[in-house]
């Protein structure tokens, strides 16, 4: 069978060289073009230097990448510059997987509330599939544009979608406290992410207001007639990758612990990167690797469910997660490219 | 005024010789003897080189230490050997600071549910006055035996004491979602603070069972008349130092928000070792000082405070607190020797 | 082609688990067994939980693994252990690579000397072959011993090797000051790899008579006929993967510097793993990969030589190297199981 | 004794806080004023909120500074911008403590040769006395202008002094590989100290043409009628904080190992900041504190003196050792100010 041809677009951020890592091996795929507006014309492992030897591709503008035949494009941009894109490509017969927050929502009104930005591709809400493989595998398999899943949505969705798909917990009162690597700050270099100010260091931040809250929730109430509310606060990790989502809800009244194991191993049952752990999970078994780690566990004295999931945020959180639905689009095996042990340690 | 003359029970531990640190230049101490069982007849400083040239002092065994005319005495040791030293101390005059979990509980029986131990000194609890000074100064003051309070109690008990105490929030459905540092393992090594187990990682531990479960329903119970009931839920953080813990509580119908600052501020007046933040904390802005940083909010969209707080686990979660403790017993000014700025970075 | 039959000996290590993440997608082999005394009767990924899913297969004790039918074994086992069972195979036709220091000297009584310890297979000097492929490839393939390098001396002599294999520097005054991540100090919990004894801490160790030294003279010395002499110098980095090697030469007489980037490029024409950079080298840039990067410069004001290299110590130090050694000696290609992006961040 | 009164330019970067942290409770002055251009009018704890509660004093322009009645004033500023400062404070009877390089080297021509940068104050290099106390602390006592010194210099001069003073190596050769923590790229956010391209990371850096190079050569070279060169390379280690240099040098002919202990001991009898180890230092133990801790062994193998030297950049290799010079200057105890036990862990 001849390759599919692979476009990136945008290849200096982390996402970005992520995409590279995992498509430069992957068995059904060419990267046919990367491209880079700031560093159009330098090679793509002067920016990358890891990839020296491996993918010393030259990077070309977007113009010119848009001129190229393509199967699939990935578009590892900023939120607001990939709406651009997307539109440029409206008539193109190229399937897309935005990994922006652009098309995660359900319409424009609520982006513009949640981004504070006025969105200006508003027709893309149509045709876009909320890219979370385990619960719209067939919905993507069938998409022309993907709108690739929050990292944090991710960990937190995967945690509490069988309780909320099977109706075990009151949709209301979940919290989900999250706490993420620093990747998610981005490559570019701001206060946030200084070594100092990260390193031997932990705060929460985003307190009530960030965007990943109504992700999840839209997300989740899909599933159910109720809507879903959720408090969710991020915390900024001292390590590179890596989200762990501590999730805690309140069962509905006739709920039996005894049924929780069945309800997960069902739910997920032949997802080849959902891991049921018998212990807590840890964000270094996951690293460097496309699963998803979960374990659940009832508290009868306090009467709550906890929930524990564990990703890496630049693959199942981001990357591999995007090649994941990649291989569902283009009929590949599901872990195509994928096969990726956790580095550890 | 003469110099108070002090010993330490136990030195090879983080607690012991953060302890050393508070002490060796404390202006109204003088350190009288420090004992240990495995080290004696070593100095102080071949145990803990960074301690070279400033404390050499020479470690005896505990019966050597209890032959000493001593003023007071800290315990820096493990639970369950602790109480033997306090039975042993019983009829000498010397006020004692015990840094264990030993007599942190209401009861024996308690402990001895939670702690999976008997209790050997029972007697003890009558005497016992739980050691967080905010709470508690005006006992702390009179109290021949202190239980200095655990680090993870510390931390929620600041966090929710105004709270309870002015029964803002409902005493159930209280979630405490607190991130250590690896100091809480103790110095010995073992797989849990292997340097590549902890690196790069993140994981909770304890779930449901923590014996920091009890001690901080308990507390918190003693202001109120109803009971107190918590989920808490440590996780591990790859830092030396430090504790944040995220504390999420429901207020009863009639709360108003705005009411939040000026309960807090009128709990913790005049205390010197309370910041109330106006953005939430970060455990590197209290590193190495005695301080525990608070931050609250209220979310109207799920009707929920969060309480943020932030503690150096050895300082205000252990040897700071002690010696804010010795302060109160013996007179002193409450931040003698206690006077240490953050390190930052 | 019918794949080849591996065994590994010794599970529980680092180097035993990256052998196996190696090996479990490798295109050509199959992971026939895996031994463990300690750990016999418990699934491999119940001891390494992050293989949970990918490599479940139940751990044998060492008499169960000798008796299948291997065509190659890998032996993760300490020094001094390690030579026992290659005694053990002496007759079997199985071909053996051993990752310990047992038969990487030149005899048995150098290695007597250096690791104070008794050799009890002398024979097996004889036919072991030092596991180097850019220096002995030829041997390598025809080697049924292999004594897989020590991580220092990878990254050491590989970066030395042209300078002194062309004699463009004299043998003596040779400084190798090194830098390893914590991986090295192996994988049992030690107060040397105590999280806090490591994380934000820098030391140098054994001084003047690491075994590594002897290593790295007498494999420089086997190109020349004059004897080299290293001072080494190894140092802990609180970082887990990784080794840098700062290598400081005096050229001789009639030295060129023009000449040197030829002669690097000669040397390591057609080597897959070798990466000569324009930059010095970072230890991030190669890890999880095979790679090792090399950066020379000349320092004409004080006349001096610097070579850097930098190499992950348990791919390049240990099992990707390992790899690359069964590769050469089974005819596979030499990147065959090691085409791995370095995971960066 | 009234205090003396103490102003601080440049309040925003690491040394300036760290300059405050000593001085807020140093026992024989006060801080008379900060200043800053870019938070002029802001708390000095809103720049730096680890100061909340502890200092809170309002930062003023360095014209308003210029005003004040001070007896001495410590510049925390960039080279390049300090000069212009001592300049302007030329006719003023203030003792100054300048931290930048611009007056740390012999003359104008070698500082524009080596700064690449124009010097404005060329006047400024007959009054500038080098701050390293251990070395010249008699005519820092007398001086008005202090050049504190470098931080890797003061690691390398101190290793190397007593044996450079006492003839004992050939002051060429000598090899100075020196590792510091992230504090050293300064406050600002950029590539560099990105947390993802620091954290598990390590590489040398400014090889063969390091400013710090003539730094140490200059100041060694005083000492003796020969001139002293050295091979410095510096490195970036994943910590905060922390100097580690490894210094490699040839003894003389008529060397005698046996009396390497008793010239340095005589050579650093009665420094309060100078610890002798017997085994090699480790950064970690002199964190936060002033010392510089000290290890030498000779090789006789190889016939070569290493010697190791642990400090923290921050303190005894800036702020630390400009309070102690000021304390030599003001007459009080070498050691007020600086009775700081490091932090561990």
């Amino acid at each position: 069978m001849s390759l599919k041809k692979v476009g990136i677009v945008g290849a200096t951020g982390y996402t970005g060289s992520e995409l590279v890592r995992l498509l430069a091996f992957h068995p059904n795929v060419k990267i046919e073009a990367i491209s880079s507006e700031s560093y159009a014309g330098e090679a793509f492992s002067a920016v990358h230097p890891f990839f020296k030897n491996i993918i010393d591709i030259t990077l070309i503008p977007l113009e010119e990448l848009l001129k190229k035949d393509l199967d699939i494009v990935f578009l590892a941009l900023p939120h607001g510059v990939s709406m651009e894109v997307v539109k440029k490509l409206g008539d193109r017969n190229i399937r897309i997987i935005d990994l922006s927050g652009d098309f995660r929502l359900n319409d424009a009104a609520t982006y513009e509330s949640w981004y504070k930005k006025t969105h200006t591709f508003r027709e893309g809400f149509e045709k876009a599939v909320y890219g979370l493989p385990e619960l719209f595998g067939e919905a993507i398999a069938k998409a022309s544009l993907i709108a690739n899943p929050g990292c944090y949505p991710t960990s937190a969705i995967l945690a509490l979608a069988p309780l909320i798909a099977e109706k075990i917990v009151a949709p209301e009162h979940i919290i989900i406290d999250s706490k993420s690597g620093t990747t998610g700050t981005g490559v570019k270099a701001k206060p946030v992410n200084h070594f100092s100010s990260v390193n031997e260091n932990f705060k929460a931040y985003g307190l009530k207001y960030h965007r990943h809250t109504i992700e999840i929730e839209q997300v989740l109430s899909k599933s159910i007639s109720a809507s879903v509310q959720v408090q969710f606060t991020p915390h900024l990790l001292p390590i590179d990758r890596g989200i762990l989502s501590t999730v805690y809800a309140k069962p509905r009244v006739l709920f039996r612990a005894s049924e929780l194991r069945s309800i997960y191993n069902n739910f997920y049952k032949n997802q080849p990167f959902i891991r049921l752990l018998d212990t807590p999970p840890a964000v270094k078994q996951v690293r460097g690797s496309n699963f998803c780690d979960l374990y659940f566990t009832y508290d009868e004295r306090t009467r709550t469910i906890i929930v524990l999931s564990a990703i890496d945020n630049l693959m199942k959180g981001a990357a591999g997660q995007a090649v994941h639905n990649m291989n569902l689009m283009l009929d590949f095996p599901a872990t195509a490219g994928l096969q990726l042990i956790p580095i550890h340690p």
